[in-house]
């Protein structure tokens, strides 16, 4: 016997989601029969709207509804201070530690050779280029403690020599191997306390 | 700073899904992003052509895409033996195993006491009053060998007594690729209960 052809295309369609195989999408899509309409036509809703308002701001590359992000268009924000950050999900995850009043830049992504990630596919260009004025005075390396992480610190160091910046990085407060946003907020907060001047 | 709002509001959305917390939907919604559009929208109309469409068979209350289930309006089907299981997953479940040729029932839930789950909430009446025919030889149980399982398939045994069928209940016994020495005595006592003499 053939499933419900509703129930096996949404199964399916489901599979998309990371760590979501067909037992896993199985199990929602039992609960989804559960609830009520209006909740699976807001899921539905904020699918297409999220696809389709998201975008990364013209200016730091941060998920943004906006082609500007809301920091970068946050006034009283402190100019003199860039963190870098590997994504969108560190600058959502340093903003709820409430401690850090600068501006961002999001790299989206980390130098990789394995992977093939070079540094010419990093958003790093319009950083040098366009973000480092003379209000900046320190750039925050943020990245994670990860090898690739260190790699993409090593090389943003060098390139930052020939800038009048302070350079420094998150203090090893937080463990190695360990993932920013798993992180518990004070850790943060602490590491953004101890950041070493590097160069 | 407020994260997007499309971001957010899929994430919240997201969590109506079972065991997906805000975390686990963040992760969900930023693999979304770097999904195209198409496959958005997929997900997206598949959510509500599942809602729509999806209904209980009026004969076996199995889900299906249409009043009556494509096991209930197959021909070739058995006619001798209905089996009764918990829920549509089990239908769908059997059905793979492709051993079983009869019809089902689907109580769509089991008796329980703690979660205020009564006998008359289940799918039992249509199932003596409108489906045991003549043709009907055996009613075969197959409820999970859980505490709920057991009390409603005495209930439904003790009910079915008063008809001209054979009751059966699926054998218990030790599980295939099991190891003996780690299954608990009332597995081992199930099984022992249950032996089949082979020659």
């Amino acid at each position: 016997m053939p499933l419900p052809k509703s129930f096996t295309n949404l199964v399916s369609n489901l599979t998309i989601l990371p760590g979501v195989g067909e037992k896993t999408a199985e199990r929602y899509v039992y609960s989804l029969y559960e609830k009520e309409m209006d909740e699976i036509e807001n899921l539905s809703q904020s699918l297409l709207d999220f696809k389709k308002n998201i975008r990364t701001c013209k200016n730091c590359g941060c998920l943004s509804d906006f082609d500007e992000c809301e920091i970068c268009t946050e006034s009283g924000r402190d100019k003199s201070t860039i963190c870098v950050v590997e994504d969108s999900k560190s600058v959502f995850f340093i903003e709820k530690t409430g401690k850090y009043r600068g501006y961002y830049h999001v790299l989206n992504g980390l130098i990789s050779p394995i992977e093939g990630i070079n540094p010419e596919d990093l958003n790093i260009e319009k950083l040098l280029k366009e973000r480092i004025n003379d209000d900046v005075k320190e750039i925050i390396i943020a990245l994670n403690p990860s090898i690739e992480g260190e790699v993409t610190s090593m090389y943003l160091q060098k390139l930052l020599d020939k800038y009048d910046v302070k350079v420094s990085r998150l203090s090893y407060g937080i463990p190695m191997g360990s993932d920013i946003e798993y992180l518990d907020p004070i850790m943060i907060s602490k590491a953004l306390d101890d950041r070493k001047i590097i160069s």
